[in-house]
């Protein structure tokens, strides 16, 4: 392991309160050490590296001009945040990030008074700050609120209802827009290329610039009604920009690497700004870093690397992985059929999406930030006999369930939704956990839900949602690779509604939908040890529900267990709604639905997370002998 | 009943067909005859009338100089659509508006090819539209794509997810921006001041200008890419309008009741536009209906009226309207309590929020169709130890769905919810109906889930809600009247958790969620006197749920019924899942959830719903009867 970087001054900063005894010329010096250290503690963890090194300036600055925590400062996303946690009293765990028991990879109000707001979905900050704006307004404070914000999360539409809101309410809210024309990817839109325009059509403002623009907006004793009345007119008259005619004072682009250019616009806004400003704040992604720098997007989120080379270390993967096996056969699919399209929210690469931009171009659309336009413009698509694949990760189908709902559910249009990272997620903890998106899919009429329980499976799903086109369909598959089973050379299309047995017994019914199949079959083997025949079944289909496969079960066996990666309200509860109306209960079957644990669960290895959910193979074992009230003991439940 | 309106020129436009064949010069009077249509009509059904009769002329001129319907016409929110169902077809049934088996008062797919888009939730026009525009240019087509959308919609994020998506794809899409300064309520947000600056700072535009606009922006022989690029340069330079920065060509704005203005504009973009364009045409809503322009927001959505006085039939009220009840108890505890504010997604009199607006206008806030926003900068207030009390129907709480998980619930903030209209809402059929909250929030580790049985729990639950800080909680209750029960002084605290046994019996148990009850106490009579004893509960709670009340009705009964005004996976499916996982179904308890059936059910009268539902007393009574195997056959199920 390399030693440790030499950071004397940044050994000085405990917390915000020390760095703002620094004086403004040693700022730049604390900021190369708070780079070395941070390349260090990433190189050593893994994460997200090229966010936080774009910051470090402009991190440095707001905490040396603000006071916080008692001024709020809300990172949004939270990718950018590290700088921050180590000014924060946080540098002693920094290399636990994102590991068990550590610090969280974002922002989390849990963890400390200076991360006011926890982040991690993207767009969030001006909402939640407008609220504690007006908090403070209400409660006859001074308090300043500021909300960093980057440039790609300035594409969804929640970013943008706030700022309309913040513009009319005329609150006290800094908004930070941090420019670094790249947020995972390099983002699309009209916003990005208009934002693009403001940078480069003007150099940076100069000093005496920023100085005659802060004074003519901001004035402390100008009177505010006529600053806004000529702010507006001047708006009007010559167009002034996007911001300023939503009603925000608009300073910038300013050099967000130069605390020259920071710490002046900075403090005057403090002092000065009587309504809602925004700063356009131009940087670098991976700033001061050569290989982050170079390749900002292989920069973004990084497995532990060497920080001479930059070379990330890589796993070894047994398997491919889901969302390659899904990308490569949604290109395998599409060359064969020509209406198929593809719409990813900014993450082509996360969704494997950019398998089929490669190849169809034309027919892939990354519309931004934007899931809750993902969702109907895949509608307005399969209207006119396209076939649309929305690839969302399910925790961001929540951001267009209504869309789901209203303009694809309901109208029974044949949008199909394939859902990566549906179950736990590892480090990126509970709020990309995807728990929730079988309840609130399998609770629509007309929607075909599906789980693949490998990437076999995977395959035929892709194929399934091809042709079917009677309504809306979605399969879900987790985060991570498959189980290594081998892939057919094309996949099957299943039947509507229809599981599969995998292995047939006669006193125990293991009923699993999706991959916690495996650790079924592990589960049934032991079971078989204990002189427990065991049945397991592949659902395959939320809904519909495999009737005829559901009765057999419950008819035929003393113990049905369902097991699922998902929250109650999904898989299980079909099945228990079904075996309750139809009086299967009524016999005294013992049911047992498995589910994910009514907690939020912080970030750990995923073997953990599953161990502690009861979800892995020894948690099937103990519920079985519970239900059958046998102790179990013996069994090596081990696997 | 007054005899028909005289309308020989309306009589002969069956289709738009007829009137492409009508002379520019009849169509004024078309127009007139139209809104006298119109008038009658809605005088009849009841419905929405100032939306339709603001875009009369607005309707015709597009389907006089487009193709309807192979050209696409959508219209947001629908509201505006009757002219437009009269032109296509549905003359014939427009005084079934809104009723059963009636033509819906949205557009609708299923209604008619001249929808190609459904719509009742506001601001998915411009991303279906976009769909449809991109699937045109992917088969080579020529189709011109419409989409109507009024100031109000474009508040809300979507609608700006897609005009920044649509101005980056380039595509050839039309937006006609209905400015008349009214959606429901009058508009709140910067946008909507900007679009009143738009239209006021200048005149309309004439005649020569409009011709010299569209000759500069769309001249066909013009090279595309050199267009864009000029266009923009020019944004640049000058400003622009916000919808050229997002890449639109901006035309307007124009007198929306003027067919000299419409014409000529929609034939040049019809024929020369290459991009994506925005046609800025302000109205007046009501327009040509004296009460309707006197008072817009009264004649929004109308009950049945006389035509010449314009008075509406009022049902007299048996009860105080359940939203009425939230607004008057919110105004008494926030008398009492000066952290409670109050937040709306424009809706304030809908969710009886205008009555804390008129006592406490600084507490509050209307965002704008903003739900998204709603959620989280409620999140932010409840940061800094104010109450929000975030009002929105449960229908439109899915829009905020995401935020709901990521910024209220994963960080336990103590936001309240009060979710109106929900379960079957009447008239506004499918898309308005409140199904799916209970079963979406209760799935959210550490939700608090209520559910009123009657105004008087309502009351009680508004001050629960007020009491618990501990994390989000969220009270449900439906659309219409009371049952008329005693309202106390105060609401009292409720126990978290806690049911209460309204009945005591020993064979049948019903556990109610929500105002089924008064159906399950109807029941409870009939099979007591059929022989059954009967306990009926209320559950209050379907998260935490009262284990000890469910332990006790497994353990004494029979027969345990649960019924709720919602889908598959929510109250019930909570039930069967403790049940399930506690063992104690294995004896054999007949267990029967009713919810919800599992189809998107049109609208009717709310008591044929209920019985189409089996929801009603017979409903239940019958459910009782099939799981006991008896027929049940004698007994009163009429009521």
């Amino acid at each position: 392991m390399t030693p440790l970087p030499e950071t004397p001054l940044l050994d000085k900063v405990k917390l915000p309160a020390d760095l703002r005894g620094l004086d403004d010329r040693d700022l730049p010096q604390l900021a190369a050490e708070l780079r070395k250290e941070m390349i260090d503690a990433v190189s050593k963890t893994g994460g997200h590296l090229g966010a936080g090194l774009g910051v470090v300036e402009l991190t440095i600055a707001i905490h040396k001009v603000f006071e916080t925590p008692d001024d709020r400062l809300i990172f949004d996303v939270g990718h950018q945040c590290y700088p921050h946690k180590i000014l924060t009293g946080r540098r002693d765990r920094i290399r636990t990030l994102r590991q068990e028991d550590g610090l969280s990879g974002f922002t989390k109000r849990a963890e400390s008074e200076y991360d006011p707001f926890g982040a991690a979905h993207s767009s969030t900050s001006i909402s939640a700050g407008l609220g504690m704006a007006v908090a403070s307004d209400l409660a006859g404070t001074d308090r300043k609120v500021i909300a960093v914000i980057g440039d790609g999360a300035m594409s969804a539409g929640m970013a943008y209802e706030a700022l309309n809101n913040a513009g009319a309410l005329d609150a006290r809210l800094i908004v930070i827009l941090n420019d670094n024309d790249m947020s995972i990817a390099p983002p699309t839109g009209a916003m990005s290329a208009y934002l693009a325009r403001l940078a480069s059509g003007r150099t940076y403002m100069g000093f005496r610039e920023i100085g005659k623009k802060l004074t003519a907006y901001l004035g402390k004793n100008v009177d505010r009604a006529i600053t806004r009345a000529v702010g507006h007119a001047r708006g009007y008259v010559t167009g002034g920009t996007m911001f300023e005619e939503l009603g925000f004072y608009h300073i910038g682009p300013i050099d967000g690497h130069s605390f020259e250019h920071l710490l002046p616009v900075l403090r005057n806004v403090r002092d000065n700004a009587l309504g809602p400003v925004l700063i356009h704040v131009v940087t670098q992604k991976g700033k001061g870093y050569a290989p982050a720098e170079a390749a900002a997007d292989k920069y973004h989120g990084v497995n532990r690397f060497d920080v001479i080379t930059g070379a990330q270390a890589k796993a070894k993967p047994n398997a491919p992985s889901y969302t390659s096996v899904f990308g490569e056969t949604l290109v395998q699919e599409a060359r064969l059929d020509d209406k198929i399209v593809g719409i990813t929210a900014a993450m082509p690469s996360g969704t494997g999406l950019d398998k089929l931009q490669e190849v169809f171009p034309k027919r892939t659309f990354d519309v931004g930030i934007a899931e809750q336009h993902a969702v109907t413009f895949a509608a307005g698509l399969a209207t006119e006999g396209y076939k649309p694949f929305c690839a969302l990760y399910s925790t961001f189908l929540q951001r267009g369930y209504d869309q789901v709902v209203h303009d694809v559910a309901i109208q029974g249009l044949p949008v199909r939704f394939p859902i990566d990272r549906a179950g736990f997620v590892g480090a990126d903890g509970p709020t990309h956990a995807g728990s929730f998106d079988t309840g609130f899919l399998a609770s629509l009429p007309g929607f075909v839900v599906m789980a693949a329980a490998d990437e076999a499976e995977l395959k035929h799903m892709v194929r399934t949602a091809v042709a079917y086109d009677d309504g809306p369909i979605s399969f879900r598959y987790p985060r991570g690779e498959g189980v290594g089973v081998q892939l057919p050379e094309r996949g099957e299309i299943l039947e509507i509604g229809k599981g599969r047995v995998i292995r047939q017994g006669s006193k125990v019914a293991l009923l699993s939908f999706g991959t916690r199949l495996a650790d079924c079959m592990l589960a049934a083997e032991d079971l078989e040890a204990a002189g427990l025949s065991t049945t397991v079944a592949d659902a395959r289909f939320a809904k519909p529900l495999d009737h005829d496969l559901i009765r057999q079960l419950a008819r035929h066996h003393a113990v049905l267990v369902t097991v699922e990666e998902g929250a109650v309200g999904g898989f299980g509860s079909q099945v228990l709604h079904y075996l309750a109306t139809e009086g299967l209960l009524d016999s005294g079957l013992k049911v047992r639905p498995l589910v994910l644990p009514d907690i939020w669960m912080d970030q750990a290895k995923p073997e953990t997370m599953y161990a502690r959910a009861g979800l892995d193979h020894t948690g099937i074992l103990k519920t079985v002998f519970a239900a059958l009230g046998q102790s179990g003991v013996g069994v090596n439940a081990a696997g």
